[in-house]
């Protein structure tokens, strides 16, 4: 008999949990540093709050279920916008604006798992409410920035590519798409960079779309509008111009956003994208809240992780294991009655310690452990203590000293 | 139109998240210090993990569900320990023994919700594997009082009441129970304490169980068993004995414990248990592994919560919530200019940086904000500016100096 995770979800042993901790890490140090505070909502949610926003094609994204006998519909969360924007139509009129939030929970696709894609996965979650202007735009893509730059990437590593949504539509009308065809315009301009010039010709003669419209919008489509211009020099403002380039294939999912899109992306085009987001005003009042102009975006940690691994910035999680202050051995009977008390000790103190379980009392093989497990000292429990003396060993200096035991965390906290 | 959280789950905004961190904050620290490292699993397993121990019987009380086309079962995790048990069996004879590992994920219930009893919930998870012995079982008990002592509770607070599973079946055996009648015998006096002692005889009439039986249990039940004998004194080594007490009413479900069994409770007997554990030799076994003595326990957020909330040790959260190293004002169109620029350089030397977003010129409204968000410093930009000068106000002193604008972070990170 084997057990397996289900397809598609993560076992997390120490240095793999180690490393998304330090993921996780970096972006609660951008969130808080940034002034946003942070928010957790439910695991699973009334299905219809993810349906009412994106329709019931997404029910098949979607892991769905009901309680055993009975006739709620539940989904566990796909993506944390619609518990965000719940959450603060929850507050109503007593949403103190700016509202700024920040959340790193876990999400669920059943999608088919495949590089940077699983079905459980962690994201980051940022949310800027109560500002309709470029500069909450340009904070919130700060506040990325901030946290891959913590994270060790450069400029030259990532690109945050930023585009409008009203910017597109108005070029893609002004080149004559017609409004019916303006949606499916919109998703094969998406998608435009994953297919081949000739793949994308197709696709255009299949939905009845010109060819030239599009030409057309590539030469012409600019940054001449008055939200692009304004983040451009906020961009520059927050010291990020360099990280950040417009590009207007960047589209982004058609059910909420209203204005500025992003997407961050590995600079050379590998893997998926590793943020996304922009701004959308109409979200909080869609589930029953207020009108709240809002921007903000998710950074999920599979596509984060691989990126940073290809950049070797990511160790394979050993080296950052917590390590001991000290290791506890013993020596002899006296010791074996001591070991006990003896973390208790250190560890009421705040201390991180921790003991042999070996019965052994060769001290130096002792040591070797304590060396293993990279202890900073070692308390060693020994013949010493007919004296009521400890020897306490700097594991880096190999520097050995003898104490009264009672001045144990003396020496041990300096 | 209005949306709300699932019935007996839980919208956690800032304050209530920073009490939830607080409290994880204990565990992860008590964990660590321990010698613990952290591991996570799927949110949802194979239901078959949950049923392989406990039964078909348990599927009423999970949220279990397919993928929408798919046919395999999945069921969102109740409780920890069989994905432990699995991770621990994958890794076979590769496992190093002693294991010590922590979690803290989130669980779900399908129950009713009611007081301490909610639908998802965090819970703390210790486990020591590969340690046969009363001190493994001492270590774990200690590191769960290290952390209710880390959040402000005393051994007057709580009590852990311990038992073992050999001891009262013996005794039960030896009062008169047959083996046919152990299960229900255990689960009634599992049950005893939270009925009256009439319907206590009710329930052992109606079961045909023997109430002289009982009283014989009452009477000549002691803890003169090595292990608990071993274990009394490894609890007053680790210094934890105050905290203890031997209670062979503590039964645990019946799955899979096979040695001591504990429970930490309210003192006075409020609330529901708010942690429980004890030893489980035979369950990596069951899930495919090699033979591993294991030690561990439970501890959610919830009953938790209630109990400190009880003792004053939590309050409503506001007062755990980051607060602001920086608060950036601008006064003049000059500061406009700068103070995005001014916050990006803050923020990106790790300091929490944030500013008012107000319109307002009025130094003395922008300084009222800065002390109702608990600044530590004020920068205000104003008209110094001419002079390339920033003002930088000390909110606790209230002491203010004018200096050099490339200065500021010299002032501020002494």
């Amino acid at each position: 008999m084997g057990f397996q995770a289900p397809k598609g979800t993560r076992d997390l042993f120490p240095p793999e949990m180690a490393t998304l901790r330090r993921i996780e890490s970096a972006w609660r140090n951008a969130s808080v540093n940034a002034g946003f505070d942070e928010i957790e909502g439910p695991t699973f949610e009334h299905l219809d709050l993810y349906t009412v926003k994106s329709g019931e094609g997404i029910v098949s994204e979607l892991f769905s279920f009901k309680r055993a006998g009975g006739d709620v519909d539940y989904a566990l969360r796909p993506e944390f916008t619609p518990t965000l924007a719940r959450m603060a139509a929850a507050k109503g009129r007593s949403l103190s604006l700016p509202t700024k939030w920040f959340a790193i929970p876990s999400h669920f696709r059943a999608e088919r798992p495949q590089r940077g894609r699983l079905r459980e996965f962690k994201q980051w979650n940022v949310d800027l409410l109560g500002i309709d202007n470029p500069s909450a735009d340009a904070e919130v893509i700060a506040t990325a920035v901030h946290a891959l730059a913590n994270l060790g990437l450069t400029h030259e590593d990532v690109v945050v590519r930023i585009s409008h949504r009203e910017v597109v539509v108005s070029m893609l009308t002004k080149a004559g798409i017609t409004p019916d065809k303006l949606d499916i315009a919109l998703t094969l301009l998406d998608k435009r960079e994953k297919m081949s010039p000739a793949v994308f010709a197709e696709k255009l003669a299949e939905h009845d779309l010109d060819a030239h419209a599009f030409s057309q919008f590539d030469s012409e489509i600019s940054i001449e509008h008055a939200e692009l211009t304004a983040l451009q020099k906020e961009l520059k403002a927050w010291g990020i111009a360099e990280w950040c380039t417009f590009d207007f294939n960047i589209v982004r999912g058609l059910a909420y956003y209203t204005g500025i899109v992003f997407e961050i992306h590995e600079r050379s085009g590998a893997e998926r994208a590793i943020a996304g987001g922009g701004r959308y005003n109409k979200l909080v009042e869609m589930f029953g809240g207020p009108e709240v102009p809002a921007a903000g975006f998710g950074m999920g940690d599979v596509v984060l992780s691989l990126v940073l691994k290809d950049k070797g910035l990511l160790g394979d999680g050993e080296e950052l294991l917590p390590t001991p202050d000290v290791f506890v051995v013993s020596a002899c009977d006296e010791g074996d009655e001591l070991i006990a008390s003896t973390i208790a000790t250190l560890r009421s103190n705040g201390i991180h310690a921790r003991r042999s379980y070996k019965t052994t009392r060769n001290v130096g093989k002792l040591l070797t452990e304590a060396a293993k497990v990279k202890a900073t000292f070692t308390v060693i429990l020994g013949q010493e203590l007919e004296r009521d003396c400890i020897v306490i060993k700097n594991m880096e200096s190999g520097e050995q000293v003898e104490l009264q035991r009672d001045q144990m965390l003396v020496h041990i906290t300096p």
